[in-house]
Parts: structure tokens; C-alpha cells; sequence
């Protein structure tokens, strides 16, 4: 199973920090134990992770068949169960069933294999996860490892992963704001240091793969590629590419406060 | 098949407006119908949605197995189709394959059966797929009717979508913002009238209704009930509640703005 961390433990109060593990790839993906590593060395962990992948699986909740949850492995301060279905559907679980009666200190999702920059953050099941906890009020941040590749090193990511949850346990989040973190595939040396970003306002071109099936029928594969509008040098993308870590605070209020009062001169009347 | 309203066409030009019409409650859904009435008489309606009930799906996008889109209906400016699996993918077939070569004026999504005001923004299939046209700079709008009954009556709700598409077209939306619309579940006599609101910050409190299947294994159904912390008379709760109908500009741009000046204080030196 996981390796424990032997670092020291941050903590010095006699009740550990009870941080919640999650991410989309899966439980069995190699980002999620890199970040379960990371979170062992702050307090007691529970992993709740969807029991298959879920990329793009987004904010999706489950209400029209049963969910499930099962332990697969548990140690002192350590235990891994796996859900169905989405991350928000493990996260429901977790939050008010699993550990219904405790205080969740801090709530983490990925590492994700894949960036969640720009409007991946409406897609990303990293993200929703984090948005989540945010909605019920807990500490949450999302990690992305921009790099799709099988065998890319989570190695550099861990080592980013240890510093912002320092940070965020020793600063605090706010009320309604949690961290989507997007860390450049490279080593550890070579990253250039850490950007608090705005999300980039772009968004993905699709390309459908139209094909024929044996039956002559048409089906259409789904991929895309991002429209880089938006090319500033404050965004979450910009950093990337740059080689820093992007750290893009994210609030859970969709409203377009300063469109209101434009609106209001729209004519509704009756 | 649905039927065509008679009203006068509003625009003038030679060029009917195009229309892209979905929902998140199937294609079979008579707030679809509904919709799709409305909007016959602003242009030429392409209706594309989900072949089945997709409520709760978010913004999920389906690419790990291939798309399907199959016309149902065709008559001079109205066509239907559905498609599988997700709104956001219906989305995505009908802007990057169907009409990938045609300006879409206006996407709109609905009439959902059942509210999204507040958090439900997030987990809202209807609201997502309005996200996803607003992310692909197309003026979109989401309309819900804030009942679960079988039986609702979409009459009120027609009128109300009649007069917001209106004003949409006539005040044009800006870029990155679109519209999630709530309609009161009374008669039109009883609307009160139209307020521009904000997403109130509530949150969903689960609860999981534990039941042991007949192998004697545990499984949970997901029911919840929205938490009202946030009870000012500016929220889309508040409106729905007083039966106005709520028009709240949702924006794309997640980003904790004022934030972000804080976060720069975090010790984030390497």
C-alpha cells in the first residue's frame, strides 16, 4: 500500500489534524497516493476516492441509483476507501456519512494526472471535489500535474503539494474560496517558483472524431484543443507555460456582480 | 410532435436568428417542449438533448466512449435531436459537429423541472450546458421552474421565457456571462414580478438514507436539503421564495479576485 512519510509532523496539539483524500483518477492512481504521502506527514488521513476514473466528470452527482462505499485498507492514522461514483458523490459520502460527526480540517483532491487551468475548471472532477468541501465550508484545495503522460514523476509535485498545504494550514482560507493548483511538469529545480493567478478566460475548440460503426452508423469521439484568447501574464495558463507553480484562488459565487446593476436597466417590467 | 406557436416572428431581418435549444431532463421533457415553443418564435429552433433524464450531470463531458447524435424530427425551421450522454456533450455535438459552420445567436436550457437557484448552480445540468455555450461565446440562458411536481404547469414559465428572450436579444449579453433564470412555481397573475438577484451562498446538507441490500451489503441513497445561511433580499432564494422570478447573470470567471492581493502575502519563497 502507500509508504509512510517519515518527515516530522508539523502538529504539535495532541488531536491531529483530520484531513479528507480524494481525487478523479481513481483510487488505485499514483497522484492520489503521492498526495496521500504528502497529507500523512500534516495529520490523520482518510482517503474516500471514486473506486474508477472519473475525469470530466465534473460537479455530477448520483441520486437515481444507490451509492457504495467500502474500507480497503486502514493503519493508525490512515485509511483508504474507495466510493462510487463521481468525486462529488465520494465526497458526499465522506463528509456526511463517513465522517459525519468529526471536523474536517482540511480537504485535498488529485494529484490530478492532467492540468485543470482555464475553464478545465468547470470539467475537472478535481476540482469539483474541492469546490465542494468549499461549499460545506472546509479548507480545499485541488492539485493538477500538468502532464498526461503515464509515467510522468510526481516527484516535483509532492515537494510543491507539502508547501502550499503548509501554507494554507498556516494562513487560512476565507469563507467560500478554496485553491486550484497547477504545478508544470517539471523537476523540482527547474520550477521557477509560485503565481497567485487568475483563471485565464479561455476555453476548448472541439474537434469530433466522426466515425462509422460496423452497423454503418455514425459515433463521434470528443477532443479538443484550448483557444488560447487570453494570454496575460497574470493568468493560471501564462504561469504554466512558464514554468511556475499556479496557485488560482477560487470562489464558489457564480454571480456577475458588477453586470447587476446593467441588468437592471433591462425592461421587465410586467 | 411539438406544436408551433402562432405569434408574430419578432425579427424582421432576412436571416431568422438561429436558436439552439437543450435541457437536462431528456428530450421527452415538457419543459423541453415548452422551451422549444418560446423559441419558435424568435427563429429557426434546432433542439438538441439528452436522450435520457441527466439531471444532477453538472458540466460532465463524455471521452472515454463515443458520442451518438440521431435526428428525431424535422419540419421548415424546427428540427429535434438527441444525443448521448451528458447535456454538456449534447452541447458539444451541436455546436462542433451539427452547426460547426453556423453562428448560433442564442443557446437557451430548460424549462428544468425543479429549481437551480443558489449552489444548485453547480450541480445543474441545465445551467451547465448554458456555461458551456457562454464559455463558447454564444448568449446563453438556463430556465427553471421551481417545482418537482409531475403535473407542473409550464404556462407561467412560458410567458417568462418569452419576455427574458426578448430582452436578451434586444440588450445583447456581454461576453463570459450568461443568464440562470428560476420562475416561481405559481400562476402568472401571482409573479410578483422580476428581480435581478445574486446565487445566494447556501450549501446542500446530505442525507444519506443507509439501507442494506439482500446480499446484506450497505448502500446509500443521496437526498439533501439546501442549508439558508444566506437569507438577504438580494439572492435568488429570496426572490423564488416571494415569487418573483429570478434572473441572475452568472459569470465564467471563477477567480477570487479580490483575494488574490491577500494571497500574495503567503510565504511562498523556494
Amino acid at each position: 500500500m502507500m509508504k509512510t512519510q517519515k518527515g516530522e509532523n508539523p502538529t504539535s496539539k495532541t488531536k491531529k489534524p483530520l484531513i479528507l483524500v480524494t481525487n478523479d483518477d481513481g483510487v488505485d492512481a499514483r497522484g492520489l497516493r503521492a498526495l496521500a504521502d504528502v497529507a500523512r506527514e500534516f495529520g490523520r488521513v482518510v482517503v474516500v476516492a471514486p473506486s474508477s476514473a472519473q475525469s470530466g466528470k465534473s460537479h455530477a452527482i448520483t441520486f437515481t441509483s444507490p451509492l457504495r462505499l467500502r474500507r480497503i485498507y486502514k493503519e493508525k492514522d490512515f485509511e483508504i476507501y474507495k466510493a462510487n461514483n463521481t468525486p462529488v458523490d465520494a465526497m458526499k459520502l465522506a463528509m456526511n456519512a463517513l465522517l459525519k460527526d468529526q471536523k474536517i480540517d482540511l480537504l485535498i483532491s488529485g494529484i490530478n494526472h492532467g492540468s485543470n487551468s482555464s475553464s478545465s475548471v468547470f470539467y475537472s472532477g478535481t476540482m469539483a471535489a474541492a469546490i465542494e468541501g468549499c461549499l460545506n465550508r472546509i479548507p480545499s484545495i485541488g492539485f493538477s500535474l500538468a502532464s498526461y503522460k503515464f509515467d510522468a514523476s510526481f516527484d516535483a509535485a509532492k515537494i510543491v503539494a507539502r508547501k502550499i498545504i503548509k501554507e494554507t494550514m498556516a494562513n487560512k482560507l476565507p469563507l467560500h474560496i478554496c485553491l486550484n493548483v497547477n504545478i508544470p511538469n517539471v523537476s523540482i529545480d527547474e520550477i521557477k517558483g509560485y503565481r497567485i493567478t487568475r483563471q485565464s478566460l479561455n476555453h476548448w475548440q472541439e474537434c469530433l472524431d466522426e466515425r462509422i460503426d460496423p452497423i454503418g452508423n455514425p459515433y463521434y469521439w470528443l477532443t479538443g484543443e484550448l483557444v488560447e484568447l487570453d494570454k496575460k501574464r497574470d493568468t493560471d495558463e501564462w504561469a504554466l507555460k512558464n514554468n511556475y507553480v499556479s496557485i488560482n484562488p477560487v470562489h464558489i459565487d457564480l454571480t456577475a456582480h458588477d453586470y447587476m446593476k446593467t441588468m437592471k436597466t433591462w425592461n421587465f417590467k410586467k
